[in-house]
């Protein structure tokens, strides 16, 4: 079968090989792949080193924002042959840590989890893959061509609920809303915030008549070019990974304000002001909260927003998939133009 | 009266004058000032020009801490003449925002609050002082003498009920606390998470023969006077008031870890990879939360921990009161020598 694979470490060393379809073993599942997407975090272990090989491989197989149908299943999971499925990227730490064996492994305590086409795991960016069936959703045929998104749609899911939990600090009654980025990320915390019936702005660089400006007009939320330092939010979400960003949304919180980092960052030595910083951090009861993974309950919240925002918002998410790639053409997903969100290599073609 | 007046924004503004005695409007009581201490915050009025002036004023009565004896007061409230009481702090903004409204001003939104002895209120440093009576926490006769120890210990109830609340984002089983700081602020966190039944290790600078380390092994929680970067906690108070500390206690946290920032910082600028610290708060879901100020609840709630640490620890809050000054003698409780911890000046004698 076909496989995209990278050797952590190593600037391309990206390529397509032919390896032997895997088979699925106790309590797992064996999925004929359909599609996966690229994010951010892919580029990163492409082109940056990150990610780490599976234990007796120089390579690993990338992807982990797939959907799949399964071909064979072991019991004992509410899945069965047939179903089209996404499955999850954490696997719990050897230790089973208490968060781990409480089935939040997003927030394991060890760091010694293993993710699917990042760290330790082989990804699914091939024309089989394997995993634990207890991690798999079953998705709707209706969401078949955009459950590619349900993945990073969990990572939001769960970056949201993480500021609506902090926020019981207090009576909230926050309504504006800034994300800052016009990538997935960005585009799909606007989408469920807006959900929620916030008042949502997003900052992007392209123009007001690009395709990411409109998506955004789309959703009934307002595009900017620019911030300003008047301007001031209940909840910022950072989605740019640029320091120069992250730095200046530390200061676009109102008083008991969350901003959410959602980045990864180039190490970047910047000269700040952090003892003004602090004390304003804590003169305002501010939060800053960073946000990482997803675990099974956010994928299936994340499977509901995605129902509902077909309905209220028709074509958003299908607009969202700027490109979709045979496997040979694998380059062409990889590179980013800069209208580009969500590129995708259909396994089926 | 006697009351202890500064004029902010210039240093060395500090006396004791005679004004007359205040008199209670509508709503309001007259309290017999018995004992005021001393904090940090007074400190930055004193000599760093921080603090506003009440309206028609160019001066401000010092004091925020305090505790004192019913002398009048307007119906309607449940406090009666000669009660023992400690006044909260800050007063709701006057346009009333919904955290204002809702009895929680110490998360006000608009920034236009009061605070007495800090900004547009006079304090309580004065042989009589008037509050509002609907923000008067009675106490007990037997915590008369350490009532001066009533608002900092509240600011400590509200910055870690933060943390708790920050914590149901997933099932939290943290143990290993870290205090930065063997000021007031310090020592009381370390005493709550002590009574909360946390491990607590508590970073100062004086010998381990000081009573600042003695107060901490009183209460079995671990004395240090080093960090060590692979030391990892699962919560980080920091109330040293250093940007260095404050630096490298963003470094602490375990996964999921919370840092609290409870100082107030000098502005300094400092070269820090920004890029890795926030990549690392991502790949983490940690979390920083700045707190300030308490609310009457955290005022009603801290009555209780102090005297549950009365029973617990005999002697700990007492071993915190290092001076008890006359006000003539103000200048003895404002210097800070290395062992003193919280400086009280008596307004009975």
């Amino acid at each position: 079968m076909r496989a995209l694979v990278v050797t952590p470490g190593r600037p391309e060393t990206l390529r397509l090989i032919d390896i032997p379809k895997p088979k699925a073993g106790a309590g797992e599942a064996l999925l004929r792949i359909m599609r996966v997407g690229v994010c951010a975090t892919d580029r990163d272990i492409i082109f940056r080193g990150h990610g780490r090989t599976p234990e007796g491989y120089d390579y690993i197989i990338l992807g982990h924002e797939a959907v799949g149908k399964v071909v064979e299943v072991d019991g004992g999971v509410d899945i069965g042959v047939g179903d089209i499925v996404v499955p999850t990227v954490r696997r719990p730490c050897p230790e089973m840590c208490p968060s781990c064996r409480a089935g939040e492994e997003d927030y394991c305590i060890t760091g010694h989890y293993k993710e699917h086409g990042v760290w330790g795991l082989h990804g699914f960016a091939s024309d089989y893959a394997v995993t634990d069936a207890k991690f798999i959703v079953k998705v709707p045929e209706e969401l078949k061509e955009i459950a590619v998104l349900l993945e990073p749609t969990a990572v939001v899911v769960k970056a949201i609920e993480q500021v609506m939990v902090i926020q019981r600090r207090y009576k909230w009654s926050g309504k504006d809303m800034l994300v800052l980025g016009t990538g997935p990320i960005g585009l799909l915390s606007a989408l469920i915030l807006r959900l929620q019936g916030f008042n949502v702005s997003v900052l992007g660089r392209r123009p007001p008549e690009s395709r990411k400006a409109k998506l955004v007009n789309m959703i009934d939320a307002e595009y900017i070019r620019k911030l300003t330092i008047e301007r001031k939010y209940d909840v910022v979400i950072e989605a740019t990974g640029s320091t120069e960003v992250v730095y200046r949304s530390l200061k676009l919180g109102k008083p008991n304000s969350v901003i959410v980092i959602l980045g990864v960052y180039q190490p970047t030595k910047i000269e700040i002001d952090l003892g003004s910083l602090m004390t304003d951090l804590m003169q305002y009861n501010r939060v800053i909260v960073g946000s990482v993974c997803a675990g099974k309950r956010h994928f299936e919240r994340a499977k509901e927003y995605l129902m509902e925002a077909r309905r209220r918002y028709p074509g958003f998410l299908e607009g969202m998939i700027t490109k979709i790639v045979k496997p040979e053409e694998f380059r062409r997903a990889i590179e980013r133009e800069p209208d580009d969100i969500k590129n995708v290599i259909d396994f089926t073609k």
